[in-house]
């Protein structure tokens, strides 16, 4: 175990009886999968909430007891870290609707004993925010330090400045969104229709049945691709093939088609065909302001911002992380705008450790002192 | 029917007893479906072949007896056009492994008396170009005018100037490349991931029992993501809802996602799921000069070339048509280029009529007065 990890960390369970979603369905006997890292202080100041991406989970830092992978942050979570443990409480939690012990499609409906399935209700990320802010209550912190995530959990953060602007002093938004284009939406729902095209998917009643493998590793190569970039997949395969000549003639030969078919048959051992789709759909559905100008959310704001994007990132695009800046500006907000000079695409936000790394701690001082 | 439309028009079929492949197999009892525009003149000296992209076919101008649809690129081949059928004589064919009348998987194997199905040999960008010069020997051409094509079409271009160098007077390669990138590769191995999933391909022995639709159709939705740019379909769809609430929760409700599912479902009635597999790994396995340096391709070269590229498409991206620019400019070749202002991502090779026409008129009456 590296000097700087949190070192052995387990899964923690919040239980609450009920969660009222924006479709105005009650979601009953509600879980949260969450993990704490660090010390809350006295005055509960030293919070941050870490909100994981699409297929993240609340396992963000350190190692589970057995196992040899460290969390999906760990590299920026730890003592003297991005989010020094030393200094800060840190937390992370699964969103609901998610199949990490949060509750989601997979769990057991309290109604009829048996999983979900497709009668798990349509989940926004408001509600993913909403259940978070059940557990921050329970922790008893009134008030983040900060919320911080990539991608989705870019999302959250920026759900979070909407629903309890109260409660956060400041707000780290990463290679996201205030809304998903047409051609965000388009990349998420080929993954949906090649899930829901297997057979094996059943509707979404596949529990203890089958499991639609297949269209699931599909779903998962089309997300590795806009994930990387053209350059960094050029740097990372070439054209170079594997020396073994293909058995069967399409059979992957080319490196980046092994790559990608690995991806996606691994992906498929830990995450649930239907959690990806009602996922998926929560970032389809996000809106941030619906019909609203976006500056109007930012007026009047005292939580401070750092927004970064990423060069090459061409799922989420520099353009959209600008949009953010400028409506802050217009409102008078303080916010401040990193564009980091990465090859790595969309993935650079979980590669990019020593350029956040001190953006963050130095935007961490600066709303810490206030 | 339009003023400038080259009118009615009929599929003809070429058939030669063997194509001697790259891959040393023999095809036999091969047949080429083509289609011929304007006169062929005395001197045989005004032939251009147009070149089709992926799912493309021999039927490039005017109507089918009792068709409504004309040709796929009816906007530029006819009387007054950018390929003036009152000046030139035109031929378009139907690549080998295709579906549209030329031998490809789905044809009867002489030695079965079944489809090929697997039993087709791998077929390269070559070995497409082998059987057109047949077809061009047969037709009474020494020297064509002009070889013209987009995407893949393109590919067959620039295969032209490497196979055939005596038999080209010019060239004209649209939004293509001399390799693919790893990117480029992916998208494709995922198209036929999502056709090999599907429990209806049957190794491609589905022929008379079944058919991989839903596999099919998801690689179709996949290349329509990348055929588009962000902001054509930003400005095509937005975030447009159908007015209809969604019946089933995962149903598409978005207009992006009834269009790509139309644009998959429609696909499946018209194309080969088989052809797809192998026209798309020869797309992949095409790599014009291999381990040469590009510009030695062009040395000594006496054709003149038309290079042409869209500054929105992301699937073949100019950097790819400014390298062909550059070894042409090394090798001291004549080679104009031209990258078109043009939103319409990839699709805009078959859409920026106007500029393609004013470009491709030019350089054809350069060409025809040398």
């Amino acid at each position: 175990m590296e000097k700087n990890s949190v070192g052995l960390v387990e899964t923690k369970y919040f239980n609450f009886d009920e969660l009222v979603l924006d479709s105005k369905e009650h979601l009953k006997q509600v879980t949260i999968a969450y993990e704490i890292y660090g010390q809350l202080n006295e005055k509960k100041s030293n919070a941050i909430l870490i909100e994981h991406a699409l297929t993240g989970d609340a396992h963000a830092a350190g190692f589970h007891k057995d196992e040899d992978k460290s969390g999906w942050w760990d590299t920026m979570i730890g003592p003297g870290k991005a989010f020094d443990t030393k200094k800060y409480f840190v937390i992370c939690s699964n969103v609901i609707g998610g199949c990490k012990g949060s509750t989601g499609p997979s769990s057991v409906n309290p109604k009829t004993g048996k999983p979900y399935g497709l009668d798990f209700p349509i989940i926004t990320v408001a509600d993913m925010v909403r259940a978070q802010k059940k557990l921050i209550d329970y922790l008893g912190i009134k008030k983040l330090l900060t919320v911080v995530g990539g991608s989705m959990g870019g999302m959250q953060v920026l759900q979070w400045l909407v629903s309890y602007p109260e409660s956060v002093k400041s707000l780290i938004p990463i290679a996201t969104t205030v809304k998903h284009s047409p051609q965000q939406i388009a990349f998420s729902e080929v993954g949906r229709q090649a899930v829901m095209s297997d057979p094996d998917w059943r509707d979404g009643n596949y529990y203890g049945v089958s499991f639609p493998t297949r269209g699931l590793s599909v779903a998962r190569m089309i997300g590795h691709i806009t994930y990387m970039s053209d350059v960094s997949m050029a740097e990372k395969f070439g054209r170079r093939s594997k020396e073994k000549k293909p058995i069967f003639k399409f059979e992957p030969s080319f490196e980046v088609e092994g790559y990608l078919k690995y991806r996606g048959d691994s992906f498929v051992k830990r995450f649930d065909a239907n959690s990806y789709l009602y996922i998926t759909k929560a970032l389809d559905l996000f809106d941030l302001v619906g019909e609203k100008k976006l500056h109007q959310v930012f007026n009047g704001l005292k939580a401070k911002l750092l927004i970064l994007s990423f060069k090459s990132d061409w799922l989420y695009p520099s353009y959209q992380s600008k949009e953010i800046v400028k409506a802050c500006k217009l409102a008078g907000a303080d916010a401040t705008y990193c564009e980091i000079d990465s090859t790595y695409g969309h993935d650079a936000f979980l590669l990019e450790v020593d350029e956040e790394t001190h953006l963050i701690k130095h935007f961490l001082e600066r709303v810490s002192n206030v």
